[in-house]
C-alpha cells in the first residue's frame, strides 16, 4: 500500500498531502503529534519559527477561497517561508498557457511547495504527478474529492477533547454527496479506528454505496445523533437550494438543522464541529454554534497548527529542528 | 472619562485607536513623541525595527483604499510584523457569514490587530466591542465619522513646523459635512489647545451646529484664511458634484479653491496641508500644491511614522524596546 | 554617451534599468557576472540573502502581468527586501490623482525602487525622470519599446550555453514589430558583439528600416534558421490574429512555427528560447518546446537571478556584500 502511494517518498515519509485515504495510522498520528508541537507557536509573543526560512511556497488557487488561503498563508509565514499568492483563474492560463507549462514555470522559479485549490476532483493529485521531485503538493480542496487538511484539523480537535479516537461515535451531518470534507473525514476516522462513523442527511444528499466506506447511514436526525460523542456539521452550499436536491432552507433546518433539542440526543459531553463559514439558522442554530458544546473556533486555531505540521513534514522538517536553527 | 473610553485599557494605556475624540492631551502628545522616534526609521539604510516581529496584523478593508492600506502595510512591515491583506467585500461575508463570525475566525487564527476601513460610521468601534481582549483595533476610516490616524499625522506635521500647537489658528476648508478627516482633526486640534479652529466651506457642506465642537464657521474663503497659521484642504469627493450639494467643479474652485492669491490672506509662514489624493484645479491650484508653503508630501512620510507609533503603542511596545530586541 | 544616459549615475554605475540600448559592453557583462553569483541562491536550502533587507520595492503594474510581477516579487524576497504590489490601474489614479502625484506619494513613503510595467512606450523612462534621486526605476516592459530584464536573462542563458556571445548567429522569430523583447534583445546582442542577429517573420510583422539596427531580415523561416546557434521565438499575441496583420494561427504555424524539421536547418547544438507563456502549436511545436534543444525553463530560473542582480546593482550593492552582512 505504501509503495504505490504517491503521497510518500521511498522511505515512507510524507512527500505530498493529497488525501487521507490510504495513509497509515502511524502517519496520521505523527501529523497530529507534530501539530501538537506547533499549536503552542500561536500562543507565543513571537509567533514564528525559522523552520522553512528561505523556502518558497506558492498558493495556487484555481478557485477562490479567502479563508483557506489565509490559513495556509499564515501557516507559511509562521514557519518563516516566503509565500506567493497566485490566483490562477485570473492569470497566465487565460493567455492560453497549459497548466503543465504554468507548473513547470513555477518550478523553474525554485518554488518548493504548491498549495492547490481546484474545482476539479483529482487536480492536486494530477499536479503531484507532474511536478519535479523536489516539489511538495498540498491539496487545499479539489472538487468533491478531498480536503485532507480540514479533516486532519478536525481529527486534531477531536483528539484534544477526547484523548483517543477509539471508542468514539462520530456523526457527520448534511450534504455528504458534495462534501470533500466529509470524504476526507470518513477515511481519517476509519484509519484512526473510531467505533462508528455515521452520515446523516436526506436521501438526495447521501452518496449511494457510501456504506462501502464503513459508515452507517441515517436519514433521521434524532436517530443519527443518538449517543454520539462528536457531531460534525457540514456547510450547506445554499446555491444547491434552488435545484431539486434540496427543499427550502427553512425545511432543511426543520429536518437537519442542529438545535439544542436535537443535540440532547447525543452524549452529554458531545462536541460540535463545523468547517465554517457557518450559515446560522440553516444548518446550525446560533445558540448551538455559540454554545458550550461548540469547538468551532478551536478548529480554526488548530487549522494553523495542522497546516504548519503538514507543510513542515512534507519539507522533511520537524518542530524540533526549529530549536536548532533559531 | 478615561474609565468609559473603550480605547484605553484599565491602566489608561492605548488599546484601540478609533477616534481622537475624548483622548487626553498627554496621550496625544505621547503618540506624537513616539512617532518622532519612528520617523527616523524611514531615513535609515535598513528601514526596519523588530518591535512587532511575530505579530499578525490583518488589514480588514471593507471599502477599498490602496493608499491607506499601503501606509498601514508599510508601517507593519517596518515594525517586522506579518500582515494579511483581506479585502472583505470580496470574501467570506459574501458566503453568508456574519461579520461577527468573520472576526472571531480571524481571532482564532491568533491575529493581534485589526486595521479596519469601513463605509459605515461606527464600524471600527463596533468591532472593538466584539473582539477578544488580546486584539487591538485601529480605525482606518469609518464612514463620515473618524479617520484618527490621518488627523494625528496632520498634528505631527503641524508640530514639526510650528513646534507647539498652542497659539495657532487653523482653517479646515472644503466638504466638512462628509469628512471623517475634518471631524477627527477638529477633536485633535481642540485637545492640543490651538487658539482657533475654523471651518470654511459652502452652507451645504458645513454641518449644522458644528459650532458646538468649538469651531468658527466661515463661508467666505478670504475671511476664513485671514491670519491663519495652517490651512488644511479637504479632498472634494467629485462624485458629490452631480447632486444638489455642490455647484460645478469650476464654480467650486472659484469660491473655495486654494490659490496663491487667496493664500496671501494667511500668515506669511502658513503651511498648506491636504490628505491626498489631490484634485488639482478643483480644491487646490497646482502652484500652491507644489509651492513653498505646501507640506503635503511630508504628511505622507509622517503617516508611516504615526501609524508605526500607534501600532506599537496599542501592542504595548515603545520605540525604545526595539533597541533591546535587535 | 555615458554622460547623457539617464540610466547611469555620475560615476557610471547603474542607477535605473530602462533599456539595453546605449549601455556599455562592460556594464552588460557586469550584470551577467552578478547574475552568475546570484544564480546559486535559488539552489540553496535557504534561498535568501540579506542584501536589500529593510529596502522597500514597489511593483507598479499599470498593466497586469502575473508572471513578470511574480519573478520580480521573488527576486525582491530572496534579496530580503519588503515588496509592495500595487495594481495601479485599479487604485489611486482612478480617483483623479495624476501619475506624478502617485509617484511622489510613494517616494514620500520612502520607497527605494519602482518596478514599472506600463502599456505606453516610454513610461518607465518618464517615471525615472520624475522620481527623487534616491529612487531606482526598473522597466518591466513598456508598450512596444523595451523589456530589458527579459533581454538580459536571455543573454545570460546564451552565455551559459555558448560561453562567449562573440561568433554566434542568433535568429529572433515572430512578431518583431510589436515586440519589446525583440527590441531589447537586438540592442543587447549588438553590444555583446554577436556575429549576426537575424529577424525572421512576415513582412507585416517586421518594422521598416529594422536593418538600421544592424540586423539581417528574413521572411523565409528555413533561410532564417540556416546555420544559427540560437533561436529566440517570440510569443504571438493571438489578439492580433483577428486583424489584417496576420493570417490564421494555422497558416502562421505553417510558415513560422518552429518544428523539428525546420530546426534541422540550424547548427546541431542550437538552443531554442522563448520568453513564455508559450502558445504550443502556434509559434512552436510541443516536441521542440520540450525537446533537447529547448532551454525555455532555464530562462525562467535565470530570470530570477538576473532580476536579483539588477535590483542589487541599482541599489549599489553587489553579491559579495551579502556575505558580510549575513
Amino acid at each position: 500500500m505504501i509503495g504505490n502511494n504517491i503521497q510518500l517518498d521511498k522511505n515512507g515519509n510524507l512527500k505530498h498531502f493529497l488525501t487521507t485515504e490510504g495513509l497509515s495510522l502511524s502517519l496520521l498520528q505523527s501529523i497530529l503529534d507534530h501539530a501538537e508541537s506547533f499549536s503552542s507557536v500561536g500562543e507565543r509573543a513571537v509567533k514564528k519559527v525559522p523552520l522553512l526560512r528561505g523556502k518558497t511556497i506558492a498558493n495556487l488557487f484555481f478557485e477562490p477561497s479567502t479563508r483557506t488561503r489565509t490559513t495556509f498563508e499564515l501557516a507559511a509565514k509562521r514557519l518563516s517561508a516566503d509565500i506567493l499568492n497566485l490566483n490562477i483563474s485570473t492569470s497566465a492560463t487565460h493567455k492560453g498557457e497549459t497548466l503543465s507549462d504554468t507548473l513547470h514555470t513555477l518550478e523553474a522559479m525554485h518554488c518548493d511547495m504548491f498549495v492547490v485549490r481546484h474545482a476539479n476532483s483529482g487536480a492536486a493529485h494530477y499536479i503531484a504527478t507532474q511536478v519535479a521531485p523536489h516539489i511538495s503538493v498540498i491539496n487545499a480542496g479539489d472538487g468533491c474529492h478531498a480536503h485532507p487538511t480540514q479533516a486532519m484539523l478536525d481529527m486534531f480537535t477531536i483528539r484534544k477533547h477526547k484523548q483517543s479516537l477509539r471508542n468514539l461515535r462520530v456523526a457527520i451531518v448534511g450534504d455528504i454527496l458534495h462534501s470533500r470534507v466529509a470524504r476526507s473525514e470518513i477515511h481519517a476516522l476509519g484509519i484512526l479506528g473510531v467505533l462508528e462513523t455515521r452520515v446523516v442527511g436526506p436521501h438526495t444528499l447521501i452518496p449511494k454505496d457510501v456504506e462501502n466506506l464503513g459508515v452507517q447511514v441515517f436519514h433521521d436526525m434524532d436517530e443519527g445523533l443518538h449517543g454520539v460523542d462528536v457531531v460534525i456539521m457540514l456547510r450547506l452550499q445554499t446555491e444547491r437550494m434552488s435545484g431539486a436536491l434540496l427543499p427550502s432552507a427553512y425545511e432543511y433546518f426543520q429536518r437537519y438543522g442542529l438545535t439544542r433539542k436535537r443535540l440532547a440526543q447525543a452524549k452529554p459531553d458531545v462536541i460540535v464541529m463545523h468547517p465554517g463559514p457557518i450559515n446560522r439558522g440553516v444548518e446550525i442554530a446560533s445558540d448551538v454554534a455559540d454554545g458550550e458544546h461548540s469547538v468551532i473556533l478551536q478548529q480554526v486555531s488548530h487549522g494553523i497548527a495542522i497546516r504548519m505540521a503538514i507543510m513542515a513534514m512534507t519539507m522533511g522538517r520537524s518542530p524540533e529542528d526549529s530549536e536548532d536553527s533559531r
